[in-house]
């Protein structure tokens, strides 16, 4: 079975070029001049339309367990609204408990994806327990294709790893090449600033961030950058969502250290205002670190321009408002962090194009290129290139659409971005080589998607 | 007539794979993977080679007026010396003599090199006059194909533009989307403390590295920078040798301003040591700036990495040692200011790559890609991609050559890396199609090489 | 004749005591713990009151050429004026008018200022000429106890200096031990904005601001530090306006180079709103540097605190609005630039205490005993100690005052700070023992004051 | 009794005088300009010699207990041997054990200390058990006269706080004016970086250095000073030994957070060399922050005169290098912390003035008067002033003398600076005005010192 998919204008992240793209199989078998003749089974004509390679969403949690309950996605629904929003590949975390193995756990959440995804999955692995039988099983996770490890500077008592722990980890990664994820949060003195604003009688969601604040997550940005320079380890920042925490990363990213950031969507339009929505609906916007002041947004978008900010993903970790999030009504302490995302990153993304915040090689860089070259999936996934996986959007850039709780996929109430108008959508998505989304429909299937066994680091400068 | 490079490794900037590439009469007519069939009336097998975009030097002066005289290599020499080493494209600064117009100057250039080039061309502009005429003609340049425009903080009285003359530039580059160049190095105060040397009788060679200190190229370096701001003009500082004037581009694009950078392979492996060589040697290494202290050499292989140095050029300007250099002997200031380069420039950097200190995608990136887009000459040069031009140069990473005046093909009778053992060497250059070198020979001929007409700054952030 | 200052708050720069000062003839002759017996002429009860040393204002124009015109205060008028306001030192500039020599130049000033002031004044030295004769002549007026030296990097055609120029003079500074201090604007960038702004019919007094952007004070500011650098001068850089200008003092102060600044009241207080009043009344604000948007002023009182500003003079150079000012009605480049202020300095600075943005040793500090000991007069000047000359001021802090032209003593028609309230106010004043201020009168008389030959700058780091 | 000082310099913080100093009782009653009669008990000529204010140790351990053992100089021998060295105060470290209180603690340090001292003392806090109860004693202390609370980022089951506990003080402190000082060492990471050299069977004394990077120095107090950020609280970083650290405190410094801190001798002139002598040598110079490679020392040299370090204490600690630093033979991890000072120090930082990095003024700046300020017993210590404490050193700037443990007069049995030549030496010292040392011998008397109860810092910025 082969596609030519002709006329459209095919981005990669150095440039954008006019070229006729053959999928054979799974894979992309040629990328030749308009024109040039090949032979295909179908033929779909992207005239006015970019043809990009799909997006990576790095840091998704589908299904994943909180207190009594668990995200609202599941592998399947995640996927499928991924796939909706032009998204082929997610890497979601498989969390170790402590007590447990980091082998056990990746077997468990390999039978949670297993046979239920509608695109391809990576994982990446939370160390809770630092001791030294886990950290000589990091070896054998590298082995099985996992080769990213995410420690909590949080969450005492559940994630939190301490320095010195953390310093064990980085060793290892310097020694294997794996690549440590930071939470990066001073969860210790947030403990008791939460701590404090309780005692206070102050319960509503805005707390959550007015007890979090900026500095301290620039403060834990700064010491795991340290941490990493004493260890030699690659560090790679998840969800940097203040201006201090980017502060800290452009200044070690200047002498050259192996530092990297991601930031998410809902820290590039959302922002306290929300936290301190009327009545509960701040609960919507509860994540960690949280929604910050507006003027941080701007930073973010500066970072994405200049490289300090390498990736967008979208932490994904859903949970309904209905029932879960009102387990914190009166204690924001308990209300279920997360937010769902992953079915709109491509687009809120194309939306930095629009408004003239990046260029459209850039979206195509932060949404797919770089994931792929940071989480060793390049030139498999993250690229329009022969021999790649023939995961591929295409983009019509000029259609528009709303956001919206009542048509989205994801299997959670309500939209953070309830009411967004968005240039740019989504036309045909494929899978590799299969076509997931066309003409508005969903032309998947549960398990279609494969665990993609990533290489190390391709992107250490 | 069609060839196709098969088994070759493609790489581009971002990443490296597999595939075999079709050329057709000029261009790139296809990329596919290995195996898949296409028809070709050459075959040539790159197994264990390199399939790279041909490299672009953005910084060579040909045939350059220099006193009575000028510098060695005329378009046809130095552009075969190019091919020679694996450059496909020359941007060569026309020179506006003070009082005449830049059209006319164009004109002149483009007799020089017209029906006398290997590859292909294009043009910088050097402004030496600004007034409301010359300030006028940038757009018809801009319209004929030259958009950037090389000014000089240095050279009272030849090149030297005020501070209120660069600003006047800058406004129109700013109007027009062109970019300004600058020759970063305060003149006004070296000027002094050359007076003052050759009045205390210190005329040697490397008196030329003593009276220009790095300080004074981080100065001017942030006053560019400065103006730039006021007036909101890209930027690109031309053959940056002092860590000061990094640092200062460095700080600079962390704010995200639009200024950009070269480095050329002089400051990356030569010093101020070789300035001081005994007798007359040092003259060989005179040029402006000039070499710098060795802890220099460090700091600009960082600003690769980081890509606060986002490209290498040569500044080739080369004098022969007899004749031309030893005009200045007795008084380093009367000695023509310039180096050879562009025929070691590929292979110079890919010892980079050997050494550790790039990875093989950056060589390509800074070494063709980056040139490409920040001088508008991207899809069409700079990638290895259908529609592209065959610009293609098939390197061989293992082979070993050691550089000399003896064997290079520039006509100047030295050589800046005499004895230099390297790794890697072109074993196949294409350009628009024909193959100029190949089986250690030259099958190029003068005047195949077309002048490039080139869009606005592709790389603006 | 002899006074003892009983009961008062003897304040210093590092700390306030309860002392008793003793006036004999013209100097300090001892202090002493309060009730400790001595014998004196007269007594003088300071109880509530503050007894600090008088005020040093190292910035003054009196009766200066300016076009066809001069400043409005006379050395008598303006000397007066400053004794009222608890200044008891000013020094002033000597200006070399270009093809002239310095030492003429000295001789025309002492023969303006001999016999006509109130209290004692030195001089600084304007150089508008560099060449052999002047640098070598800068010996002469160490030697003449003038040892600090104002160049100018703005007004072409009038003070301008080269950096070369300023190269040579730093040099000669290095060598003497003498200081540059330096009017830090880049007046040839800004001279093509104002030349623009006529061009486009804009000659309102708010344009003096708009074409002299920070930005351009920030580069020049570097671009001295820099030099100073090559050459090892210590570097004073005179009313320091903007927030980027501060920049550069402090990353060069971090690193223990020689630099200082100085700001002024209205920098503090006055900002590019007053430029833009309505009708010609901006004309009032009119001086160069410009007020900056009122965003700089925090900027600048956080340098007093951090000391990266160490002194705070008053640039009074008075025109008066009638006759002057209007010079430049409908051009504002035909403004005399300046504004008088050399009486409220003290007070100005003192609601700096009030509003806790200072504490009064600092306000003492940045008044009197850095001025004293930058510019060489410590401990004659800028401290009460025994042995220092007797300039003494009892301040009352708890008095309260309303700045006006009707009651002020400047020669000026107009004030900057008209209708400003002030909490403090001077209530004795002493020079070299004479009482020249009490009980709301002047009792000093014009020829006591007496130039003071300054020592090397004592404040060097 | 009165003593009046002659024909001496009198040397302050901001300048120096010739002055007589007239001393009456306990006080300094007088400075009169020399020649001024007064009427004295006692006339002392101190022509060619410095006045200045007695030496201020504000970081000592007298008498600590350390496992079974305790520091070796008590109260009585450490405070004669300060006088010997012209320190006439110190401030020493109450130790709260887990679980007692605070007030307990220092009531057992007022215990130890009255009666035994030779010169005046005050007493720190140190703070091992953050609740509650803890913190609402601190008000207590502040009401006692101990107003500056020191916590550590390191010795976990200690010492250790944890960023929560920190915080907490922090607040504490905001609210009442205190000052925390901390000892910022990242000791979680480090005692990692411990037990791998011990596991490694690396137990050498050079391994005590190697083992806390100076980057976790640096990472702890940027932590430190971001939590103070948090707060609002004043922060005193104590031995500040590496540049990291400094960068941080210089980076805050220029934002005018009340951020300060010290270094002291033995990171001036000692190094990681010392710490690698041969044989067990080099337990003599085990102490927290580690010495550091000599690289470190330029930059507190220039620390000390950008005033980013603003004062220069001992933490003098001494342990016999027989019986007690014998207790890490083999394992460096139990060599008792610590190393002697208190008696050099005012000597020690004199070389600074001889060797030109310092002033003498700045001398008394950082030795006495900027400690005094900064712990509240301005202008009663820290100044020659009237009304002040007659803690008075006269100070022969040009005597010799060569420092070993067999003339010191500390209890212990090497010196760190065994064979130092120093340039300068304490001639007669009072404390209180009593005669405590003069013609080289002791004439003070065990319980002449008082404790000092001191205010709030008074040089907060
Ligand atoms: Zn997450
Ligand atoms: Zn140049
Ligand atoms: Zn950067
Ligand atoms: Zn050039
Ligand atoms: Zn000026
Ligand atoms: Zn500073
Ligand atoms: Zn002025
Ligand atoms: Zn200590």
């Amino acid at each position: 079975m082969s596609v030519l998919i002709r006329n459209g204008l095919v981005i990669n992240a150095t440039g954008s070029h006019a070229a006729d793209v053959l999928i054979e199989g799974e894979h992309i078998a040629a990328l030749v001049t308009p024109g040039f003749e090949v032979q295909a089974d179908e033929v779909i004509d992207a005239a006015g339309k970019y043809v990009i390679p799909g997006g990576i969403d790095v840091h998704t949690h589908m299904e994943m367990p909180f207190g009594g309950t668990q995200s609202a996605d599941t592998f399947e629904t995640g996927t499928t609204a991924a796939a909706w929003g032009g998204t082929t590949t997610i890497v979601d975390f498989a969390v170790q408990p402590k007590g447990s193995s980091l082998l056990s756990t990746l077997d468990k959440w390999h039978s949670k994806a297993d046979g239920n995804c509608a695109i391809d999955y990576g994982f990446h692995m939370i160390i809770s327990d630092v001791n030294d039988a886990s950290l000589k099983e990091m070896e054998s996770c590298i082995a099985a294709g996992v080769n990213s490890f995410k420690m909590f500077m949080a969450y005492p008592g559940v994630f939190y790893a301490t320095d010195g722990e953390i310093l064990r980890a980085m060793q290892k990664a310097r020694e294997t090449g794996a690549t440590i994820m930071m939470h990066a949060e001073n969860g210790i003195a947030i403990d008791q600033l939460v701590a404090q604003a309780l005692a206070n009688g102050l319960g509503d969601p805005v707390q959550h961030g007015l007890t979090r604040p900026p500095e301290l997550e620039g403060e834990a940005t700064s010491r795991a950058i340290q941490l990493a320079k004493v260890t030699g380890s690659p560090l790679y920042i998840v969800h940097l969502s203040a201006a201090q925490a980017l502060d800290a990363v452009t200044a070690a990213r200047d002498t050259g250290q192996n530092v990297f950031a991601e930031t998410c969507p809902q820290y590039l339009y959302l922002s306290l205002e929300d936290l301190a929505r009327p009545g509960f609906e701040g609960a919507k916007y509860v994540a960690s670190p949280p929604l910050r002041p507006k003027e941080h947004q701007s930073s973010l978008w500066r970072g994405l321009r200049t490289n300090d900010l390498s990736v967008v993903s979208t932490d994904h970790c859903p949970f309904c408002f209905k029932d879960q999030k009102q387990l914190g009504l009166g204690d924001f302490s308990k209300i279920p962090n997360g937010m769902p995302g992953v079915e709109h990153r491509v687009d809120l993304l194309h939306q930095g194009v629009v408004k003239g915040e990046i260029t459209r090689e850039r979206w195509v860089e932060i949404a797919s290129t770089t994931p792929a070259r940071m989480f060793g999936m390049y030139p498999r996934k993250g690229v329009i290139a022969p021999g790649a996986d023939a995961d591929v959007v295409i983009y019509d850039p000029a259609a528009t659409q709303t956001i919206s709780a009542e048509t989205h996929h994801m299997a959670v109430d309500y939209s953070a971005y309830e009411g967004f108008d968005v240039t740019g959508k989504v036309d045909t998505v494929f899978s590799r080589g299969r076509k997931v989304i066309a003409d508005g429909a969903y032309h998947g299937s549960t398990g279609h998607g494969r665990f993609v066994s990533r290489d190390l680091n391709q992107y250490l400068v």
